[in-house]
């Protein structure tokens, strides 16, 4: 199957036609938008096992992954719906007139959140359904009442038309407008470029590389009129292993951490990139046991070749930097398109004094910095970047001596785990995922989970308008029984 | 009194207090966050009538609108107080542990909002109070934790610098960190560029300009770890005189919006500087009221000379624009220090091919935009930019008609009104002062009320965490009773 490639020349029809959409979009209530999204993952559920073999072709990801991302995007549509449905999300606030009030009168004033217009989404290559063309960003786009179009990653194009074959389906099935969603093939940059910078476009959201996310960033930044994008980057995910508990622990601690490497050939946003330890034999037993565990696992296919080159330019790049001493990699060699799984350690003095080591290597690579002491350690975290998660592997009682090594990871980092591994990113109302540059573009706002939405959302004040005239949301008998702040107190 | 002014290279050393300051101030909690902010309230009331007379003699305003701003400072103070001492602000969630779930274990995640970080505030001229050194940029800052730098404003100076001697106070006599609020003088650019740029700080808060706004906004983007700038910057605030109420209450609504356009020498951000109407009689009735009352308004000093000299010039260059008639002006010939007041109007199709008087000419001035028929109307809203605020003069019956234009209106703006003027900004929960680019950087957030916050705070999630070691609003027990979504549900 070859996708009809959209040009540049398109692309002002095709945001005109999401402008239009969201005309009448935006005002659809949350009760049949929840149905929409409903009938999306029941549209996807319904492309069966072609959806299934078509992105494990496109992907090399193995069914069993496919089927579980399948899960995932299908989960987080009913998770919007059900969001959408209830309706409390719009943060409505009510503050009734005073109108005797000295000096002077308190008007009426109302306020809740709406869409804020035709949203442009890049997937991501590593997730070809859940952060992809029915992915968070778009589902949180069409919940929150915004139009979408996708720009389908050209890594996984097919899996893509097929998904927006589902939701277009679905948009006609439950009536909503034409081209609430819309899906364009680009072969090189210049359609993405074209659908961020047209004038009606009013917010992005991606999810890939820092260089890709950032041109977007400052593309959208240079418009005439600057538009917020949610980019979401590049994080190396640090683990810090803490010593007493490392030391009871560094075999368990290993294979949890072995598995989290190289889990889906290491292709997660929340890959584990950095392990910080001291340098003492508990670290030497742990890297021992790490080696082993790397060795056996066997090298697999990456996403594309483009994965798999940049994934063997990085790690060359990371192995040539003076200090860094490979600790283990898989006992078989693999080919080109596969990602050989390899764990490399380094003091931390030479990690300090060599920016190039804090990059991501995006592929089942971690790196071992050892430290001195523990004012090494700190100074190693306090130098970091902005990251999606930091792990404290070590006990409640360890753990409670380090309160300033937990402050400085909570500066660093939208997600922090304690005694766990960063894959895995649960769907729900509490999920960040996010964090501060470079992980994403605003530290302020989550990729996944309910509040995902509010990306998508701003807020507009009503003041001194008839009840006729406000949104239900706003009405003062609360027809839609939403909770919401009214005269300074909560209440549905 | 002459200020001391801080120079560049003193800049680094005041940021690193700051991220000082920080490190102990974000663990403050909420009730004692909250006798700060009190305090600060106490410590500006205790200033007395110097704080009134400095403000004076600075800016050229009366003492009834200073002694009314110092009110509506000390108010947003005691507003922010309120609410973290309540503590529910931070939008805390907990999703319990499901170990048993299948096909894999649902963690223990919890998230709450923590705050961002240094913020720097540039006041704005117009308010030497309630937008400045104490005004909601700084309230909010330090309300959601983060130590704050003021850039005092050089047109007002001396004002800047008590109240941030009652600030310093109140942080002193509270046992507030040292630096945990600072206050710099500077003579060019350069001194608050140096602020923007320095890797410590984290948020920017801007009152002012287009230019100055876009111009930190630029800056901030181009860092090599981009900031947050809420810069609320240009809004002309259309206000759409609907034919059918306009023909039964012309005098009345050209009484209303004289007393707007000039309230304050015209130095509101919300201030109407254009006026849209069908050409018919109802507006020659109103222009002719319109003018007589613009006439009784005497000049009047503006705040300073370069936003007088400003005044003048732009306002030269919209009446010299092809096609724009003086409608009115005062009857009294001011000097170079006062604000004219002065209406004029124009045809919809001139002002449609002319973007520059869509500019905003900031003081006493409005431009009255007459349209053929309802189409052109409705295509001169369309065309506007990003507003704070619109609004429609109509009666229910009237605007009911008008759905579609409520629709366009709300594109466009953060807050709509109907049926009264945008100037006064009621401070509470369900305000919305903010918009679309040009009104703001980001129409996500807003300036005024208590969501303002947000702006300096973002989320973090905490997984797997043991009870000892959350945050108090995310323990089990909510040892603080607020406000949370606990697995899905909103309860205390």
């Amino acid at each position: 199957m070859k996708q009809k490639l959209t040009s540049v020349q398109e692309i002002d029809g095709v945001v005109q036609q999401s402008h239009l959409a969201f005309q009448s979009y935006k005002h659809v209530s949350g009760k049949k938008k929840a149905v929409f999204l409903r009938a999306i993952a029941d549209e996807i559920e319904a492309l069966g096992t072609e959806l299934i073999s078509t992105a494990m072709r496109e992907t090399n990801l193995p069914e069993a992954r496919i089927v579980n991302e399948r899960g995932r995007t299908t989960s987080h549509c009913r998770m919007f719906a059900d969001l959408v449905e209830e309706g409390s999300w719009v943060e409505a606030r009510v503050d009734t007139a005073i109108p005797n009030r000295m000096p002077a009168p308190k008007p009426d004033l109302r306020k809740m959140l709406v869409p804020i217009g035709p949203v442009v989404v890049f997937g991501a290559a590593n997730f070809p359904l859940a952060y992809s063309t029915a992915g968070g960003d778009t589902a949180s786009a069409l919940a929150s009442g915004c139009s979408v179009i996708v720009k389908a990653h050209p890594a996984h194009a097919e899996t893509s038309q097929l998904v927006a074959t589902a939701i277009a389906r679905a948009a006609r099935t439950t009536g909503m407008p034409e081209y609430v969603f819309q899906h364009v093939h680009g072969a090189g940059f210049e359609v993405g470029q074209a659908l961020v910078k047209h004038p009606l476009t009013k917010a992005v959201g991606f999810t890939g590389s820092l260089s890709g996310g950032k041109a977007l960033f400052d593309l959208a930044n240079q418009r005439p009129e600057p538009i917020p994008v949610f980019a979401e980057m590049s994080s190396i995910n640090p683990v810090i292993l803490l010593p007493e508990t490392l030391s009871r622990e560094a075999a368990k601690t290993a294979s949890t951490l072995a598995a989290s490497i190289t889990l889906g050939v290491g292709q997660f946003c929340t890959n584990p990139g950095l392990l910080i330890a001291l340098e003492d034999d508990a670290l030497r037993i742990f890297i021992g046991a790490l080696s082993m565990e790397i060795q056996k696992v066997l090298p697999a296919t990456m996403l594309h070749q483009g994965i798999a080159e940049n994934y063997a330019q990085k790690l060359k790049q990371a192995l040539a930097q003076k200090g860094v001493i490979v600790e283990g990699q898989s006992s078989v060699s693999g080919n080109p398109a596969q990602g050989m799984p390899l764990v490399a350690s380094v003091s931390a003095a030479t990690f300090l004094a060599n920016p190039t080591l804090a990059e991501e290597v995006f592929g089942p690579f971690s790196l071992i910095v050892k430290c001195k002491d523990i004012h090494e350690l700190y100074a190693v975290v306090k130098n970091g970047h902005g990251q999606l998660t930091s792990t404290l592997m070590g006990d409640e009682a360890e753990v409670s001596k380090h309160h300033a090594l937990l402050d400085l990871l909570t500066e660093k980092a939208g997600r922090l785990i304690i005694n766990g591994v960063p894959t895995g990113v649960e769907v729900c109302p509490s999920q960040m995922h996010g964090g501060p540059f470079p992980a994403t573009t605003d530290s302020r706002f989550t990729a996944v989970g309910t509040d995902s939405i509010k990306r998508f959302a701003r807020p507009v004040a009503y003041q001194n308008f008839p009840e006729s005239l406000l949104p239900a949301e706003l009405k003062t008998e609360n027809p839609l029984g939403i909770w919401r702040m009214v005269n300074g107190e909560f209440k549905k």
